[in-house]
């Protein structure tokens, strides 16, 4: 088999065989086959596409690179979530103890990565004596016993992922749906799931723009997850303006606390209900979507569900009193408030959720590059949502900053990051589509 | 100016900026754009071409990347000729001494290539003591004097090209006619040319199959021309079957100076005449191409191109006496006839010009890696051409061979090379289009 005549095979629109995805994928990772040919392929994917059964046996061939975890010691389905990334999107810190507190384990390994603000562990890391690293046993037995660890990936898992990511980065090939699916899916086979549900974002704060696109991407993911085993489901849901309300470390952590407490209605808590709701049929706990729903709104209400946040904390060394009281969480040393102006009086809108990120991260909640630091204080909450009446001076957002010359640079990102209308706007759904084997049904009177 | 972004932007279909193309060509030779994101810039080329100012500008940077040669010294204007690639095609020994003859100067500069047999340097060794090595100086003296030298390339011209010809042939992205018709042009004005003429190849025994494809090399290469001020003709010409009778080093020159002793009539003689016409017209040597033609016919009949051929070896140290007697060209040690079988009688149908040239380099004629060496001698000669009758026992080819077991593997190839059929079958023309800056004109029937 020469990697030449794959490359030739797909730039024509072949479809490959299972044994030519094995033989670019293995040798890809063990550098016999040049990133100069690597770097081609994924152009002429990028162009030509995969059919599904090419797309679930590269996912597979990526998986299987590596380390796979064996989450076979952990009684009950397991499931996973994932989301494709958006601004003030801390869902896995309200679902983790939610779904728990309804009995249904979660063995969640997540990463640091780049963008807005860190990572979950990140995240979790901010709350303080919280330990992200557990021996493989230590996290099987706290699932088993508690239903829930949160622990940082360890291990060499899917290799081929790493080295191929970082490859589409650089040669202008990462926004193909096949890569961008077989990429998501391999990663969470390898972590060990045995169903999967995810949150497609789509909007000006997401990587993917279209809903057209993000409905394919989420389809192609469905379809994998079917090939493989692997039941799958998907909503495609609004990254139009932020989820939350908070963008930054300690400042998400307190925003899932308020939601985990009853306290804080709004987005962020809409989508773990709907996300969880589908983690619950997944697993059999419940018969139906009401059914999970009602379980978990009643799990917020009646306090269970932060009381497994509490005891996820505790199990992982960290003080469980700041369920109680947040302000034990890193606080930054100044705050800043933007006002609307005068002439902006009216409606909110749109919301720039991509240029929040920035602006966030620009203050230092999150990473450029891997191995930068991050200052888990800083960030920034919103007060505002799109359709909002606004006024003069009333305040649009608030800073969290521990360096004036970053809060200056954001201040340039925030200010026009929100737009303003004289006629009242209405908001964009929350969640435009449902995606599971049967097919897509469009959501909130979205039109596919 | 960031590599990714130009490749992005090539990916989405947009043309680059002449300063965008400059950045590429020159930071790919000078090492600081690596192979991988020129391997996905040209997979993006390939499905997204470029437009005329891009493929214009892609070539002038190619042609600029090493050493331009200066004909100036030379009287007169400079034409070359260039073929995209045959079997059985020694035009350049024939048509080089006919053009020089009229006047006209023949700086050529020549390679040795890889391929079904050695390029016109490889050929014009296989004459006793010719030498393809001049100086500078003496390559110019010459061709002043004598209006004709055939010397090997020198020197560092267009490195560009031979690093991207090489990552393409790797990366499945050889085809593309952007990048094809910058190779060839970019390698032309290097060398010196002013003005260009070009044999594309069009059919089973050339790089482009199909003869849209063939016609749209012409007319990129021809705009490429009129761009960059080298006025540019083509002819698309047929590669269904072989051009001449004899494929191989020795028996091209010996097949060359029968054309020139005006003993042999037929397609190689007939193309010289045709591309011997153009080359006059644009140098104004004539008014038109039918003065062309008749002149050149004159100086084959007259023997004046014979004289021209002799005055050439001489002059570059070769023995002149084999225009007058091949067998002083190295001769192979064994012949086979290659006959038609009974079951074959009837009408030639096809003759594979592609196996017929593997066939030949099987026998040693010709170099499958830059550095294997070549045997002069073998080759073979075909007695039959498309659409003549054939008797059983009647000679179909004679193969010139030094080793017994290349003869075996040689003749696997060459008996299914040749197809019969049972009615007559007409021969495909030999020229199927012209192409000049005015647009393509169809010849001999053909329909565009």
């Amino acid at each position: 088999m020469r990697t030449v005549d794959l490359i030739v095979k797909k730039r024509k629109g072949e479809a490959l065989e299972q044994e030519e995805i094995e033989f670019l994928v293995q040798n890809y990772v063990e550098g016999r086959i040049p990133d100069y040919q690597m770097a081609a392929f994924c152009m002429a994917v990028y162009f030509q596409g995969m059919n599904t059964a090419e797309v679930a046996q590269l996912t597979m061939a990526m998986a299987h690179s590596g380390e796979m975890v064996d989450l076979a010691p952990i009684t009950g389905v397991k499931v996973d979530k994932h989301s494709t990334g958006g601004v003030a999107d801390t869902t896995t810190l309200v679902l983790g103890p939610l779904v728990a507190a309804a009995g249904v384990p979660m063995a969640k390994m997540s990463g640091r990565g780049l963008g807005h603000t860190g990572g979950t562990i990140d995240k979790l890391e901010s709350i303080p004596g919280f330990q992200t690293t557990l021996s493989r046993e230590a996290f099987i037995k706290q699932v088993n016993e508690l239903k829930i660890a949160l622990v940082g990936q360890s291990g060499n898992l899917v290799p081929a992922d790493k080295k191929l990511y970082a490859l589409r980065d650089v040669t202008g090939t990462v926004p193909s749906i096949p890569l961008i699916a077989s990429s998501i899916m391999s990663k969470k086979i390898a972590a060990g799931a045995d169903k999967l549900v995810l949150d497609v974002k789509v909007g000006s704060g997401a990587f993917m723009k279209k809903k057209e696109d993000a409905i394919a991407l989420a389809e192609t993911m469905v379809q994998i997850g079917e090939q493989v085993g692997r039941e799958t489901v998907a909503l495609v849901t609004s990254m139009e303006e932020p989820l939350g309300t908070a963008i930054g470390n300690a400042l998400e952590v307190e925003e899932a606390i308020l939601v985990l407490q009853g306290q804080k209605q709004g987005a962020l808590r809409e989508l773990c209900l709907l996300l969880g709701a589908e983690i619950l049929v997944l697993t059999g706990r419940v018969r139906d979507r009401q059914e999970g729903r009602t379980l978990l709104e009643n799990l917020l209400i009646s306090g269970a569900a932060l009381e497994k946040f509490v005891a996820l904390v505790a199990a992982q060394g960290g003080n469980p009193a700041v369920a109680q009281d947040t302000s034990l969480l890193p606080q930054a040393a100044g705050q800043e408030v933007v006002q609307a102006l005068p002439e902006q009086e009216g409606y909110v809108a749109a919301i720039d959720a991509e240029r929040l990120g920035v602006a966030a991260m620009t203050l230092g909640a999150g990473r450029a590059e891997k191995d930068d630091p991050i200052d888990l204080a800083v960030g920034m909450k919103l007060h505002v949502r799109q359709g909002d009446r606004v006024t003069a001076g009333q305040p649009l957002a608030t800073l969290y900053y521990n360096k004036r010359e970053k809060l200056e640079q954001a201040l340039k990102l925030v200010r026009p990051a929100f737009r303003f209308s004289q006629t009242p706007v209405a908001p964009e759904p929350l969640v435009y589509a449902l995606v599971t084997k049967k097919g897509v049904t469009a959501l909130n009177g979205h039109s596919l």
